[in-house]
């Protein structure tokens, strides 16, 4: 088999660790896969784990012993999170985007894979990942960054469905109230989707009152699941008082004024990574 | 500001080139965020393009001219997508996963982002990308595959709806036969989600007589698109005769049988790239 140079060995480890986030990686698979000593590869790690490092494009992590290996960390920086939600701020504030009733046209933005691959990124980022076995949404517009911020954490995706399907077997199902239409609704979940007893990380791309947030939280003690963090693209700043507390919200959508055509819409300047 | 070395830059080149499918970066851009001359960097390039055909983890595409630069596309090998879908007929065979009335449970395996990643990139090799401007599903066990064929593409996805949605603003909607229920269903989609007379690319999850897709076949004569091809994760073998033609199956179901328990699910031998 050919031997191939540092520097190539290096764009492959890369490709296949970001590729791939979280998992872990043994020496041994990269040594075969290029042809080369553990020790030749630990040192392509740490020349392409400082390059990442340096240009905050995630961080690669060596686990030591004998289970060990190297992963890769989907992680974005302060600075890039902020422009891009400073941007994603600005494409929303368009008037154009007004419909009427005071909502706002986000579909083209949420359903754009490189825009929900960041806001993912940056969702990932929020919370403790070591602790998160499941992300879960609840159909339909959450999906896009929920699978994304699933991918970012390197866990499956769990989606909740608004009726009961055939296909999914038999279903846990919950009735909650959605704040924001102020009616009953339902919420299930196919009892084979997930373990119980884990870890789940609540995502979506809207909150208003929190009322299908609540719904989720409420779904996951059916499954004896501990909800590690919410997680969301946008909340109204109004109303104040949402039904869950400790969620994370990457912007704030303060108003939607259709006489004058003015979105108010702003980046969560505290966020913590 | 810093000089990187060759290593260093392929390392971030490669990072950057495939967390962005088919976007075209100058040699400026380059040049700027690594500090390197417009040379070096054609250097580097080549290396990392040799690097990762070389294992078969994709192609980087250089595009001549003033306006030229370098993109990267995502593109599993034959080998390895064949090796893949065995893998995933072999996971979906599990008898544990026959639900009552003949249906296969999926979710984990089509929600996982892995597998959906995976099969988003093969997905998006049986197509002629250039001709492709949206990735279009209907809601809702589609989405994640469809999310990820998009990204591989490096177009938006446009998800259609079941209702209508007061926060979609006006929309079309039209009525199709599901051929597996034989009831008449609605598909619905803002006007606002797609440019007239566009590429469209069709994704789904599942395909049993084909109702669906030619629903969202005959939701694009309403937007004038060219619907440029459509891919599904699964098809049964039975009916044979679709309601659409000219779709590509990743996977054939053969057959559920309960009272067996055997499930007969086999990957598309003639998959072409």
């Amino acid at each position: 088999m050919e031997r191939f140079k540092r520097n190539e060995r290096i764009a492959s480890l890369v490709k296949v660790l970001s590729d791939n986030p979280n998992r872990l990686y043994s020496l041994n698979y990269f040594g075969e896969l290029l042809n080369a000593a553990k020790s030749t590869i630990s040192e392509d790690i740490v020349i392409a784990k400082n390059a990442l490092e340096e240009l905050g494009l995630g961080q690669i992590e060596t686990v030591p012993g004998a289970a060990g290996g190297v992963k890769y960390r989907d992680k974005a920086t302060v600075d890039e999170s902020m422009r891009f939600l400073d941007r994603i701020a600005g494409v929303l504030s368009d008037p154009g985007r007004i419909i009427t009733g005071g909502f706002l046209y986000m579909a083209d933005v949420i359903y754009n894979p490189g825009i929900a691959y960041s806001v993912g990124k940056i969702l990932a980022g929020c919370f403790d990942r070591d602790s998160i076995q499941y992300v879960l949404t609840v159909e339909t517009k959450g999906i896009p960054i929920a699978m994304m911020t699933a991918r970012a954490i390197g866990v499956p995706l769990i989606i909740a469905r608004r009726d009961n399907r055939v296909t999914e077997g038999s279903t846990v199902n919950i009735n909650f109230l959605s704040g924001s239409t102020g009616r009953i609704q339902t919420m299930s979940l196919s009892k084979r989707a997930m373990e119980r007893g884990a870890g789940v990380l609540i995502i979506d791309d809207f909150m208003k009152a929190g009322g299908t947030a609540r719904g989720m939280v409420d779904l996951m003690k059916e499954f004896d699941a501990r909800v590690v963090g919410i997680g969301v693209m946008i909340t109204t700043t109004k109303p104040s008082e949402k039904l869950v507390s400790n969620y994370i919200p990457l912007m704030y959508l303060e108003g939607v004024d259709e006489k004058s055509g003015k979105v108010s819409i702003k980046p969560n300047n505290r966020l913590l990574f």
